[in-house]
């Protein structure tokens, strides 16, 4: 009920806004002369642009004089059927007067007139709308007009060549090409290249072609009245902000359609006013290495245009400290001020015309990663801002790029697939189609590169050799993508473009046909699939870097542990700086070639008897993966997750043996090793479900197999108490998973307490451990109060979490989860960034009803969400104790974790 | 908190009470003479069968005098370490004197014994608890004075001898056997065979060999002293309350274990002093038939035992009206007024001493269902009861019986195997193995009985045609249960003691088996598979039946509607009583054999056009579907969810095609048909999903393939449109399945109400209709309020939500659910009654949230749970509007509907 209430109240004020800008509020705010009426603070008002340069005018920086019609008229705009309110003619007129005044020159006036550029600006930079039109107030007249002023005809013709071109392209909406023929001709003509080759006769001649050319394409003559030009690029701008492409851009990054655009009209400078003119673009810092030093290009004698155009070579900025001290100075003194004055790297456009300098645009810098936190780190240090600050600015996900290697972004190369980026970091190598292959090949010192259909818990030996992993299915976790990114290798899932033959070891896309040991390398942190070996960078870990995860760690409030299944894991993650363990998953230390048989024995047993006898044999294996893990981890708790997947997953694949059987048969050979296959089968059957995800898994397999449950504590206590002797610091954490009720827990924490007491005292040790669980059935959820009361922790497994809240499978998801956020269905993908309304909603209330009875409960998550900047904020807001994530994503949550404390700041990044 | 607070409220109100019962509260109920001094209101302190002897007692039964010891001394006992509190003696001693005044005997007595019956009795009828021991106070002593007083010194010694027969094995333990075998022994000496040829000096070395056996057994002599043996047998009752099997029995009851038993200590009377006595049972009415008639049974000259023991035919309780018509009409007065007084059929003991008439005991008499329902009406009819006491009595699930053929309950079956109970009635046929088969032999006019591992959407023409279904493997919700109690067809499941190969037509079990086309029968009802052809009653419906429906309809709040997908099925569900469809699964008309193909080249489309084309062809059989439909429902609303399964339900299965092509390939032969094959396969594989469940379907569909909902709205939407032309009623509610999000939700209601409209208009006609979602989807109830802005109408998926709340699923989760129920870690399945704490907890929010949204929202569920009892009763108190079933279980949540409103009764069936 408050809800509604709300958006009543919402729509009211909407309303009157709406009566206020109609009848009373301003339409233009003028900037120049050292004032402006506007700045930084009304950029709601006047968009990012007018709002700079209004702000720049008025620290003193050398701005064009103009002004800037408010985002306001835009909805007017939109409001009265797409027409101009009438009071806003006589505000141009008003706004115009001033701008003559500081410049000396008068609209329209055919002997010295004043030229203005037109530019769209809205609050939220935005591909899809108009962008400039210069020049603007030329016509027949004020072209002579330019030419008695300037003394150079070749100049004005020219300006009037672009103005029209501009203006009937982007007012009139004639295409390009339609121009460009035009100038393209006349060069035929006189077998020239460049534009600048053609003379004042030429010009003149395309001036009257373009004009004819935009009378038959829109049907009216170009119009000569400055006034009427005006007003038309006004209106054009306007339209712009409901561009198909603007639209699109807007829903896909959640901008409210009301917003609306401003419209910046400026004087003209010109940078190709002859020798003493230039024109140039700079940061203030190096926006790759973050180096405090003045970065940028100039050309002498050229407009802006010209730079984007690639003919003339810029010259490097240091060029001008050499030619052009004078202007280097003022620059950098202009260019020092706006980054004090904005705190940040500045992105900056500049013009001297005739040895004056202006500044035309200034913008927070885009920069890497590694600048990111050297700029940061660098100005806490010049007192520019303060750490909490820093922290804000730096987005961690950007963080990714300093700990993984990437391709070299000036390297050329030939991108034949596109995949979702599971793992980041660059690899290169030789393609394998199976693990077994994968092994043999990595045995012989070769990179390899897994590809697959999808991977499943088979592959592990293959994936672990494995330099990158690329597979044709699979969501962004799935089975490839979660355990490459625990095992910090490069991987791009659901590359749905290729088609992988695993048997006959190829895979095709787009005409390539890659067979075994070609050569191919991926780029995980994009999901591109390069030919070939592409040239990597190995990025290092500056000092800056770990200084700036230091501050994180002196401000957040939650924890940071580590996904880690075994020692070398651990060691990686606590170099990353994990304050233990959130999830070490047991079933992954099965898989080792020396284990699965035995494994494979526990699960074909016919007999409690035998099974118990192959838990024997694994015993001593778990108890030395547990005593690594907990000399590793040095004093750090261990959350230990007793065995979860369904147990088809050790044995071999039903349809692989099903081949095998008939072909078998077929060939009418081998009658015994049909019999042994047809009877592994009949196990495999037995074990085989619809939904394993849904299936006898988690805790459901250690109640009904108690002696498996058994089996796990006797070795995570038989480790810990051996280790307790040695007088070493151990705290194990025993997880029970898939806990849906509270019997299901109270059964296995009885096993695990009993089996706990029973060794400490046989050892003659205490240990402090805890048993609790995960929380990842939506039940266990909804009962949490009575689960603690019981259970001495929760760690909410937010991947099965999300899967049965949303009923998708993180297998099979990928294609239509997709299509959804591709067609705006879903905002963004669940299982990468937990869904704060339904299942943030069912997590939050586990915690509360978690906490309602047993106050002091220990709650961390430990599902892939741990390692998203997003939901580790959201993780601290509903007051959970600590994440836990993949280790190669334990720098990222610190920061999130840091942010979650000290706000973040929405970021350009390159 | 207030949870916390009540609890220590409770507890305190517990210390206080034990205070009171040790200090104040009388130990003892006196019953006799015409007055007790407890009655029915007293069940908690006295038992069942002491308040029971009370309420006799004080409306003018003749019931021989006693007393009760409450149930609080059963706590007292537990609570003084097992001993009887002090006073206890004292209070015996005062009733005994009063018995002793009334009888004219004397406890003890060697010339006037007194003789009791010492029984246990809870409030609940509890198994597993000591029974009874008869003729306490018998010693060497007392036997001769009752030889004395009966001048039968058989009867005397045959008295002593049960005594210590009874004392000696409920008493002391000690084993049963131990005492027949001397029995057995002394039988074999004189070659007799009936226990009546035993001579008194049989007896009296019987007499004597059994106390040696009690010395030698437990130590110690049995005990002369009557007071001792009254003690010992009232401990001895007390100590069978926590009994294994009495614990384990509360257990599976969730019966409270602090509740205690009662003893009730009564004079002994004998039908078995002569000519003049005899014993006898009964019921008021006849409890298989309702006929409102004394029913029963007696034997002359015998006590209780002999009657179970079967060895002398008892006789009908019409010949006592000719032989002892003073004693009949005695009887018939006396029950009349239990009946009377009770109001309800009485299940009664009596017995004649000596001419004179006793009531034993009187309870509520179990009956079967058909009973039941007579017997409510008629009372109702008789003005003994209201409608709503009728209603109240009759347990929903039971009309099962009523619905459905059951097997001869007299017929002698041998039983091969149990499973789970899935859809009711009982079935008799010839064996198949495959849905091919199924068909071809339902074409030659056979029964059969499709057996398979497990079915699955391509069975669907096969368990159409059959007579009833057997599965190995399955829940109460896997596929072959739903569909076949959809169809009414009697269903096992899970029967995992049967070995099932489809491939060589057999089953074997414990030793059989069985081939294709040999008989079994099954019984739907209790599960149980039975060799050959077991003869079935075909219960009528009787006019008292339809007479009590239409009672519940009066009452009820609740709507009640079908879920059927056919006309035949609407048919069925109009004659049991439905309100309209609640879901029309859509996709049941696409297994169709002139459909399947049509659907298979939709899914193979590799375009849409071609998708397109296949859809116009299925197109005309929808609409004839939907017409169909809504013609038999005449102007109820009629729910039609758009397709819902994964599409490769529709195609062959990977493993069928997988093996076929290894075959064709071992065999080097028809190149051809292998590429055909592998085309097909890799588009199965292409679909196919590691947990289908929670993979591509539903609305997922639709909405990747709008084609799909728009060829589904538009049949509706003609057949609708050509109907209402026709002046017809009809009411579509289009229904969306598998919702999430909002956004899902307005996608596929966007296409609905466009193709609605677009053929309204076309049609020149206007129909009312709704477009509502399922809320399956734990999201969809976390985020009702958002989907209700759009919504219509909610209906619960119950399945589905139960599946994904605890991540189980249902075709996967029989093996370890059963395991569950039986370890007592779920307390029932919750696929078979909604979870309410958790499922329940999730649906009541989406009510709220969903209502909060849209005050007037139309809420159902049509999971398998809407013809759940329980499940029923829960969705009444939670505020839905309806619920939705099985045809077959319509009239079963009519019932359970009107006992939401007017509260059911605890009820004992037969």
């Amino acid at each position: 009920m408050p809800k509604v209430k709300k958006a009543k109240v919402r729509k009211k004020r909407k309303t009157k806004k709406v009566k206020t800008i109609s009848e009373k509020r301003k339409h233009i705010y003028f900037f120049g002369g050292g004032k402006a009426q506007g700045g930084e603070k009304l950029k709601d008002l006047l968009g990012g642009k007018g709002a700079g340069l209004a702000e720049m005018t008025n620290i003193g920086v050398p701005v064009p004089p103009g002004f800037t019609i408010s985002t306001e008229v835009c909805n007017l705009f939109y409001k009265n059927d797409m027409s101009l309110p009438q009071k806003l003619n006589k505000e141009i007129a008003e706004n115009l007067k001033k701008v003559e005044k500081l410049v000396r020159a008068k609209f329209g006036d055919t002997k010295n007139p004043l030229l203005v550029s037109v530019r769209s600006g809205a609050k939220f930079s935005m591909p899809g709308m108009m962008d400039t039109i210069l020049n603007l107030g030329l016509n027949e007249k004020t072209t002579e007009g330019l030419i008695q002023k300037t003394k150079n005809d070749r100049f004005a013709y020219d300006s009037y060549r672009r103005f029209i071109q501009m203006f009937g392209n982007v007012v009139l909406g004639i295409d390009k090409s339609e121009f460009e023929k035009i100038i393209e001709k006349k060069k035929e003509e006189h077998r020239i290249k460049m534009d600048a080759s053609l003379l004042v006769e030429d010009l003149k001649d395309i001036i009257s072609k373009f004009k004819r050319k935009i009378k038959s394409k829109s049907g009216e003559d170009f119009p000569q009245d400055p006034f009427v030009q005006l007003e038309m690029a006004i209106e054009a701008v306007f339209k712009s902000w409901n561009n198909p492409r603007a639209i699109h851009y807007r829903k896909l990054n959640q901008i409210p359609s009301n917003l609306g655009t401003a419209v910046n009209i400026q004087t003209m400078v010109f940078g190709n006013m002859g020798e003493n003119s230039l024109t140039g673009v700079g940061f203030t810092r190096n926006p790759s290495t973050g180096e405090k030093k003045l970065f940028g290009e100039y050309l002498d004698n050229a407009q802006g245009e010209d730079v984007v155009a690639g003919i003339r070579t810029p010259k490097q900025i240091e060029k001008l400290e050499k030619e052009r001290t004078d202007l280097f100075k003022k620059l950098l003194f202009i260019t020092k001020k706006l980054e004090r004055h904005y705190k940040d790297i500045q992105d900056f456009e500049f013009t001297v015309q005739e040895g004056k300098l202006y500044m035309l645009q200034t913008r927070t810098g885009k920069r890497t990663a590694h600048a990111a936190v050297k700029i940061a780190v660098d100005m806490v240090k010049e007192k520019l801002i303060s750490k909490q600050e820093a922290i804000r600015r730096i987005e961690p996900s950007q963080l990714d790029q300093l700990l993984h290697p990437i391709i070299d972004p000036d390297a050329k190369v030939e991108i034949i697939a596109q995949g979702l980026a599971a793992s980041p970091g660059a690899a290169s190598g030789k393609i394998v189609f199976s693990a077994e292959d994968a092994v043999k090949l990595a045995n012989s010192e070769e990179n390899v590169i897994l590809v697959r259909k999808e991977t499943n818990p088979d592959d592990i030996s293959g994936m672990a050799v494995a330099v990158g992993i690329l597979t044709a299915r699979g969501g962004m976790t799935s089975h490839a993508a979660v355990v490459a990114r625990g095992m910090g290798i490069p991987c791009i899932v659901g590359c749905e473009e290729i088609r992988v033959n695993e048997e006959r070891k190829v895979f095709t896309v787009k005409g390539y046909i890659l067979r075994e040991k070609d050569n191919i390398s991926i780029n995980g942190t994009t999901g591109e699939v390069i030919l070939g070996i592409a040239s990597t960078i190995q990025p290092a870990l500056t000092g800056e870097f770990g200084e700036f995860m230091e501050w994180t760690d002196q401000i957040r409030k939650l924890g940071v542990r580590a996904n880690a299944d075994i020692p070398k894991d651990a060691e990686q993650a606590i170099k990353f700086g994990a304050e233990g363990i959130g999830l070490c998953r047991t079933e992954h230390m099965f898989f080792a070639k020396d284990r699965l048989p035995i494994v494979r024995e526990m699960i074909l047993a016919k007999t409690k008897e035998e099974r118990e006898a192959a838990l024997n044999k694994l015993l001593p294996f778990q108890k030395s993966d547990f005593k690594g893990l907990f000399e590793v981890m040095k004093g750090f708790p261990v959350t230990i997750r007793t065995l979860d997947p369904p147990l088809h997953e050790f044995l071999p694949k039903k349809e692989d043996l099903l081949v095998e059987i008939a072909e078998l048969k077929a060939k009418n050979e081998e009658p015994e090793k049909i019999k042994e296959k047809e009877s592994l089968l009949a196990r495999v059957e037995e074990l085989s479900e619809f939904n394993p995800m849904l299936g006898h898994r988690g805790c459901r397999l250690g109640i009904v197999y108690p002696e498996m449950t058994e089996m796990q504590a006797k070795a995570i206590f038989e480790a810990a108490c051996e280790l307790a002797k040695q007088k070493k610091v151990v705290v194990p954490e025993v997880m029970i998973p898939l806990v849906g009720t509270l019997e299901e827990f109270k059964n296995q924490k009885e096993i695990v307490v009993r089996v706990a007491e029973e060794t400490m005292k046989k050892y003659k040790v205490r240990i402090k451990y805890l048993v609790g669980t995960m929380i990842e059935i939506p039940r266990a959820s909804l009962t949490a109060d009575e689960i603690a009361s019981e259970a001495e922790f929760f760690s909410f497994g937010t991947n099965d979490m999300t899967q049965m809240v949303y009923g998708y499978s993180r297998d099979d998801a990928g294609k239509f989860i997709r299509y959804y956020i591709e067609h705006g269905i879903l905002p963004f993908d669940p299982f990468v960034s937990i869904d704060q309304k339904g299942v943030g909603q069912i997590i939050a209330m586990g915690v509360k009803k978690g906490r309602s009875k047993r106050p002091d409960l220990k709650i961390g998550i430990c599902g892939e969400h741990g390692g998203d900047p997003e939901s580790v904020i959201f993780c601290h807001e509903i007051g959970l104790d600590y994440v836990s994530c993949s280790p190669y994503r334990i720098p990222i949550a610190r920061l999130a974790a840091a942010q979650a404390v000290v706000g973040r700041q929405a970021y350009t990044t390159v």
